[in-house]
């Protein structure tokens, strides 16, 4: 089985779900939308408009958070060209969701707000390789879907590299060796995704990404980042549990999660390398749907239903129960991680232009 | 709930799947394959050859029909364009897989085969309407689809019409203007299936379809077809079952099954009054995977896959297995139709081409 399928969130609509626990990526599209509307009507440039407008989520998941922005990007797109010199009408929309080949696109396909007025299609598949036609995409979309890489970077499973992650399950600052072989990774697989996308989107396309990042700097005595908590308080569970011999302590040492958040300036730079697209818009957001994981249990199936597939590949489907009640425990007790307010974790709205071709 | 949502076959690939029970509509492809390569070789006229070539499968369920037929097709465009002057190399394929929204696609994209050399993507909807965009398609396929009709004809429904089919669940011979109701709904979806496809399929293009059909004429006393099976068995299951109380005999009368399965002439002179395509074959075939189905068992099951939801939705979901034992006693009790060799069921081969636009 190829890593990347294992990426797919939780399936269905029941209690460990994504469809029931991801408000937390879900929130940030209202804070989008002016800026996308605003991007739209002023940088998109089509040249011959399409009698079908093509539109792409990459990382899609189980559709819920997807439909409201794709309403957005519709909605904005028919507003530029609804003068009767540019369109007679609504513009027919074909939109694809795309995600990992194991994503739950049945739920996806039920759940299709009624009288969508666009044809919805699957496309499974890597979005760090090529997934559509050649210059047959004219909108690009992707939120909270970046920071996912395409392997987890070699170094740090290599138990003779000096990138080790010994007995932990991703990065944490004070391991710069392992940090940069992240940053590395997510360099490559930034740059496989750009220049999969610059082959399928046409002259004047937009891209508009919602990227999970971290501030330069948080201080880990009164807050904290999405990543953080993975890396301190889940990755000690496990610690914890293989102590108590519910798996050998290697099994441990072996898991590092394949995603990365950057910091604005690293992501900034990696766009900036790329000879396909020009940068429109980067923008700093602070997330509101952090505001909606009050409670402990809705942070543990936040993170479970993001998680589950992966870590029961590793660690067992019966450990999992037993795992993130550890995990409400610890975050129970503290009185950091507990607040969400301390939450300092950003996303980066970034609007990108395809160059001319 | 949209009718075409019901149409869908049992998902999965458990006991009552389709995936398990569907040999029946899978074998005829090894017939069709040396007519299929032969088309592709001579008849296949795309001027201007795309960077990637699309291929369409209308009424694909979970895919294992679908697989071996799109490898047939793949191999033979690139059999046809591998001379160096027309391609540097292997195509690059775009495969669409088209069912029902509520079809489960889940299944299929994990039984995609390994090293398949196309994209897959899914598109859900009614194929009687426009699915794909403009002249975007190359090579389109189908086969066992085009029988769903979009729709119940109303008349057979209607208990104040003369063609209202009380006690019936499809039509029978001995019910003409019941069959003439289906008929001419058959003739309304295959005109606007085609009327659809030739938007979105390029000149010179190619379309096969493999339509169940039935003979002129068949002997009931010593013969069968596969709706003549439907309506006289199952059909016949469902009057017991009301007449022992498990339903209303209203529940039966307000019943009808959405598809139809024409003779060759019938099928022929809806195909000639079709302005975008020519026919290029037409061809009967005696379709070998009726053999498959040599036990009781298997034939309720194939039965049971297809027509689950559909029967469910209308006498719920508790009457299933009582109804497929019943149905199982009569076939066992019926010299006719226990014996697969008495299948005079019929598939045409029809491959069709795109008009120059």
């Amino acid at each position: 089985m190829r890593m990347n399928s294992l990426y797919a969130m939780n399936a269905g609509e029941g209690p460990q779900s994504y469809f029931l626990n991801s408000s937390y990526q879900g929130g940030v599209i209202d804070v989008a939308k002016p800026i996308i509307e605003e991007e739209i009507n002023t940088k998109l440039d089509i040249k011959n408009l399409p009698n079908r407008f093509c539109i792409a989520d990459f990382g899609c998941s189980t559709g819920h958070n997807s439909f409201p922005a794709i309403q957005i990007i519709t909605q904005a797109i028919n507003q530029k060209y609804k003068s009767p010199k540019i369109t007679s009408g609504t513009l027919e929309f074909s939109v694809f969701f795309n995600d990992a080949i194991t994503n739950d696109f049945g739920t996806l396909f039920r759940s299709l707000p009624p009288n969508i007025r666009y044809h919805a299609k699957a496309v499974p598949g890597d979005f760090h390789g090529r997934l559509l036609q050649e210059y047959s995409l004219h909108f690009a979309y992707s939120s909270w879907s970046l920071h996912w890489l395409s392997t987890v970077p070699e170094a740090v499973a290599d138990s003779s590299s000096p990138a080790w992650n010994k007995g932990e399950i991703l990065y944490t600052r004070d391991r710069k060796l392992v940090c940069d072989a992240y940053l590395d990774q997510y360099e490559k697989d930034i740059g496989s995704f750009l220049e999969s996308r610059a082959v399928e989107i046409v002259s004047g396309g937009l891209m508009t990404l919602l990227v999970p990042a971290v501030p330069d700097f948080w201080n880990p005595e009164r807050e904290y980042t999405v990543t953080s908590d993975i890396s301190y308080l889940l990755g000690s569970c496990l610690v914890d549990m293989a102590k108590k011999g519910r798996f050998n302590e290697a099994k441990v040492d072996s898991f590092n999660l394949p995603y990365y958040f950057p910091t604005p300036e690293q992501l900034k730079a990696i766009l900036s390398k790329n000879q396909s697209f020009t940068t429109e818009r980067f923008e700093i957001i602070n997330d509101p749907g952090k505001h909606t994981l009050a409670s402990v249990n809705a942070r543990a199936a936040f993170f479970r239903a993001i998680h589950e597939r992966l870590l029961s590949n590793h660690f067992g489907s019966d450990i999992m129960d037993e795992l993130f009640e550890l995990y409400m425990k610890k975050l129970e007790a503290s009185p950091v991680f507990k607040n969400p307010d301390n939450d300092k974790t950003i996303v980066i709205l970034a609007v990108l232009k395809r160059k001319l071709i």
